[in-house]
Order: C-alpha cells, then structure tokens, then sequence
C-alpha cells in the first residue's frame, strides 16, 4: 500500500451499500474506519457488520473521509469534511464527477486536499445491509484528479482502493462523466425505456417472458430516487447518447420495414459486434484460443471417450463447436484450448487413434 | 401424460439446441426419438448425447413430429413431415406462428394433424452441444391451435410439452404473435440498439462497463441470421411495439431536457412498476410477505445473536430493510417472512427480549 503520510484513519460519511462495504473491505485490512450516517440506525448496522465503528474521531487524527451519500448531498459532504477534518484528503464514491467539482471550485476550500473517485460496483440493492467486504475485489474503481488536488491526495485516495482490492484507472472528470454516460447511464435510460413499455403489455402476454426480457430490464428496477440525481447530474452528456440512440432507433425501425434488404442483419451484427467490444468481467483483454478440430466417428459412445481424453489430458476446453463438410458429409468438432495446450492435446488424440485436422 | 392413440414414436427434424434437448427430455420417459438434421452430424452429435437415434424410423410408426429448424425452413419441414408421416402429429418451435400457418393454409394437407407451439426456452447458444434434457423444466411452453386443429394433435403436443416437464399454455396464433413481439422480439432488438452504440464507444470508456451493460446487451449476441428470420417473420408486430418505444424515448429525452420538472422521475418510476408486473420465475404470482419489525439495539454483537435467533426458529427470511425513525432516532429492522412464520418468529424474538413492533 503506497503510505499516505499519516497512519491510515478513515471517516465515511453514509453507510449505504458503497460505503458500509468500503468500511468492511477496509477494517478487514485493519484500517481504523468511523461510520457516520444521517439515519444513526443505518451506522449502527453497517457496524455490527463489520464496517467499522459509530464512535466519533479525534477530528485532527482523521486521514481520509470517504463521501459516500446521494449525489444531490456531496457538494455540502464534501465542503463539511474539508473543514471538519483539516489534515484530511476527502474524495467521494459518485457517479457523475464535473458537476461537484465546479460546486466546490469557487469555495475557497483547500481543493488540493479533494480528490473524485468512482468504483464501478454495487447493485440494485441498497443500504448496509448488503454490505460486503470484497465488493470491489477486481472491479474497476475510477480516481478523478483534478488540476488543483496534491499529489498526495491522489495517493491517499488510490491506496483506499488498492486496500478495497480494486483495479484502479486514473481519468479526467469530464471523461469519465462521458464514459459513464455510456456505459452506465445510457444502457439503465434503455432498460427503463423497455420496462416502462410493459405498462402496456396484457398480464397475459407477460407469461411468456424469458431471461432475456429479465436481463435487459432489471437495471430499471433501481432506486429511482437516486437515479433521477445522477442522470441529472450528468444531463449533458446522457443527452448527446440518447440522440445518437434515436437517430440508430429510426434505422432499426427502417430496416425491419424493408426486410430482405440486408440492412436488418446489419443491424444485428453490429449488435453482436457492439457486445464483444465489451471487456471481459475483470477487464481482461479477450484470449486468442486455438482450435484443435477432430473429425466426429461415427461409433457409439465416441464422444463421451474424447471428452474423458480431454480431461485426463489435463486440458481446459474454453469452448466446443460443431463443423459439418457438406461435400464430404463429415462433421467435425473444433475444441478451442490455450495456444500452448493444442500440441499437447493433438499428441494425445492422435496417440489414442482419433483424426486430427493438421 | 394424456395418451396420444399410439404408442409415441417422435421424429425431431433439427437437432440444434431446441431439437436436440426436445431429443434428451423426451428419451429420459423412454420414449422413442429420432433424429435428423440437413447436417448429419449434428444428428450425430444429438444422438451421443441422449437425444435419441439417427437411424431412419419405420414411417407409418410415426406419431409425432417435431420440426425445430430455423423459421424460414419450418413451412418446407411442416409440409413434408404431413406428406411423409401419414399417422403423425407434426409441429414445430418456431418463435412466431401466423406466417408459417398461411404458408400452409391452401396447400391441400391434412392440417388437422398440424399444431404449433413454442417453447419459451432456449439460449444465445445454438447447437446439439449445448442440449440439456431439463432445458424446457417450468418454462412456458406455448401451444396455438388453429380453427382446423384436431383435438387429438392438440393432445399429442400437449403430452409431449409435459412430457419436457414445461408449463402449457394455449394461445390463438394472433395473439402469440403479439405477445412475442412484447416480451421477447422487441427486448432483443432494444439490446442490440443498445449494443450496436457500443461501437462508437472508446475501448478507454468501455474499461467501465459493469453488469448492467452486460445484461442490457446479452441478448444482442445472439445469432444474427436467426433473429434476421424471427423478426422478419413478425415484422408487423414488432413495428407497432418499436413505434411506441420511438414516442417513450422521445418522451425521456424530454425529460432528461428538463431537470426538476418531475418528468424524469415519473419515467423511473413506470420502469420500476414494469419491472414489477413481470410474473416471478416460475410463473408464479409475487407471494405477499408479512414484516416483523424489531428496535435495533446499540449492543455490540446484537444482530449476530438477532441472525442466530432467527435461523434456530427455522425461518426463511425473504428479505431485510432498515425502517429509521427521524424523530425518535431509533432503527428498526424489517424482516419479511411467509404469513404462517409470522407469529413463531414474533414469539420466539419476544420470549428473548427483542422489542417487536405489535
């Protein structure tokens, strides 16, 4: 952990989700935490959860208070805490970054000492009581510099994260409030929008909803309370996607009034294209695999003796799928491994009398 | 099962994932299956996993014939399973009915012995690799008789959706259309307007994508090709739905446009309410749950003891909400449980020492 200059005394300021699972991620690091919320009883559970204490600080010891309230409340949090709190770095957990700061620019506070920050988790639930210690573990956690914060702050701020276990990535405020404005807000905008559409729909034609209908709306289930803070806080930037949206939405729409013009199928595949650009969960460039193809016997019980080679081979199938000759009327199916598994795993079949594709 | 007046011999044309789980649902009840696919190791593949045989069955034995083949090849599969298997029942899985019922309409066959049906089931996955003989166990499966439908082929599919352990439902063709176009064909195509904006999202923003975005376009990756033929084949229904969601997001545009009007909040909001009017996984209707409500204590260790209370009186909590009283700053635990758990818990908290609200 890069050591601030202080040993690590810490305040959060709302025990919600975010913030009680920050106290338990950081008192199991054995980082002194105090709870505080504006609903007491919410403090007290965070606590009895492991968050942290509901004793108050000595108010100079005090090395980091975390923002983690509603986004309407942080600029008064915030401007409290640089005061409260003199050799303190504050930063807070919101989701929408430019507007808070050009609250608090013309202050006259010690802005050196703030520093924005934005872990991308959470969840449809709120309050302490979902709190957990390793909610951040992997996840990507966003630190917002501005031109005035010290560099200390920065580092005060970005050992909280690496102490939450976080990958964290350092961008500029109006960037991220872009960034999130595409991949957050827009995409909770586009599930309410399908939700809010089945207000129509008979009781009767509900029955036939399947998981997709599930995925694509329950982001809409969310507080709207808070919702409606952040996608105003950050009405700009979530404007200029919308309009993008309805302008691809009249191409949809064009293209599923002309079919056999190709342009619906166009659509769809920049769909599926748009979901591969999507990093994978912990922000892992997609692996290359290599494809090692066996021609499928025609025996009984044939593949249930390649998936046990497979297994005892040691290797690990990341994925299977079947090719069919139409000229020879041969199938064949194609294992994708770790490029460093295929001369292995081709040995082994080869060995056990199975047709490798070379 | 209701029995069909022969002994079942099912054929299934089409051995991808819907084909060839019908295959393994159908054989685990020992009921004959066998399997054909344009690629013959497909079949092959469904039948080295329990699908069934891919030797050819005596025609005549045929009771029922399954075509679970991509929409635009289902007329074509239809009308030579009618012509082929003269004493079968023939239907399909097709995910819209209307068009392939006018397709055969004036063809002269015996369509009494035809009845669609679509199972509400399936994956982003295709292919017999993916097959699961409980793929279709409480899901709804939707049967759409047509006015010419014999009521012993509605019975022969009847039994062979309870015989996948699924849900029945019968449904006019019309109306199934329409309901798909809801539930099913206009989520997909929300995911891929959603996914397909992703494309002009830098790769440094995405790095912030969490679940929400994955779950707004998880359908979107589905096949391409498919969905072109699904949405095609439902064209009408699908515009009437996409119309009405171009006028939504008109209106949530202007909502965002005008922060503090209430607008944005009211749209929230009927997102929330949609996603409450969809039936609970099992089809069921949401239970209603009773709150036993406690004071929580300022004792050190008291919701541990609360928790170790709760699961010795054997009570399944269904979920736990902090209530917090402004005035007399005091917090209450709300927990819900089933109505007959209600009054044991109560006593048991009671008889040690918690202070329950009557």
């Amino acid at each position: 952990m890069t050591a601030p200059t202080a040993t690590p005394v810490v305040v959060v300021v709302g025990a919600g989700l975010v913030g009680a699972s920050i106290g338990c991620a950081l008192t199991a690091r054995g980082i002194p935490v105090h709870l505080r919320d504006q609903k007491p009883s919410h403090a007290l559970v965070a606590a009895e959860l492991g968050a942290g204490t509901v004793e108050p600080p000595v108010e100079h010891d005090v090395t980091l208070v975390v923002a983690a309230v509603p986004p309407n409340a942080l600029p008064g949090v915030i401007r409290d805490a640089l005061v409260r709190y003199p050799g303190a770095t504050v930063t807070d957990v919101g989701s929408v970054k430019a507007g808070v700061l050009a609250a608090l620019w013309d202050s006259g506070l010690e802005l050196e000492r703030y520093v924005g920050s934005h872990p991308m988790a959470g969840s449809q639930h709120s309050g302490p009581l979902t709190a957990r210690a390793d909610l951040f573990e992997d996840r990507t956690w966003v630190i917002t510099p501005h031109r005035r914060s010290a560099p200390a702050s920065v580092a005060a701020v970005a050992a909280m994260v690496q102490a939450c276990r976080a990958r964290q990535v350092i961008m500029d405020v109006d960037d991220h409030d872009a960034a999130v404005a595409r991949v957050s807000h827009l995409p909770h905008l586009m599930s309410v929008l399908m939700a809010g559409h089945l207000n129509s729909v008979p009781a009767e034609h509900l029955v036939l909803a399947g998981q997709g209908l599930r995925d694509v709306t329950r982001v809409a289930g969310s507080d709207p309370e808070l919702w409606e803070q952040i996608l105003g806080a950050n009405s700009a930037a979530v404007l200029l996607e919308l309009r993008s949206v309805q302008d691809r939405l009249d191409r949809v729409i064009k293209a599923v009034e002309s079919p056999g013009s190709g342009e619906l199928q166009a659509q769809l595949c920049l769909g599926v294209e748009g979901t591969r650009r999507i990093p994978g969960k912990h922000g892992a460039t997609q692996v290359a695999y290599t494809q090692v193809v066996v021609e499928i016997p025609d025996a009984p019980g044939a593949l249930g003796r390649l998936f046990a080679l497979v297994g005892d081979a040691g290797v690990n199938v990341e994925d299977i799928s079947i090719e069919h000759d139409q000229v020879r009327q041969v199938g064949y199916l194609a294992l994708s491994v770790a490029p460093d598994q295929a001369p292995g795993l081709t040995a082994a079949m080869t060995a056990h009398g199975w047709s490798v594709q070379p």
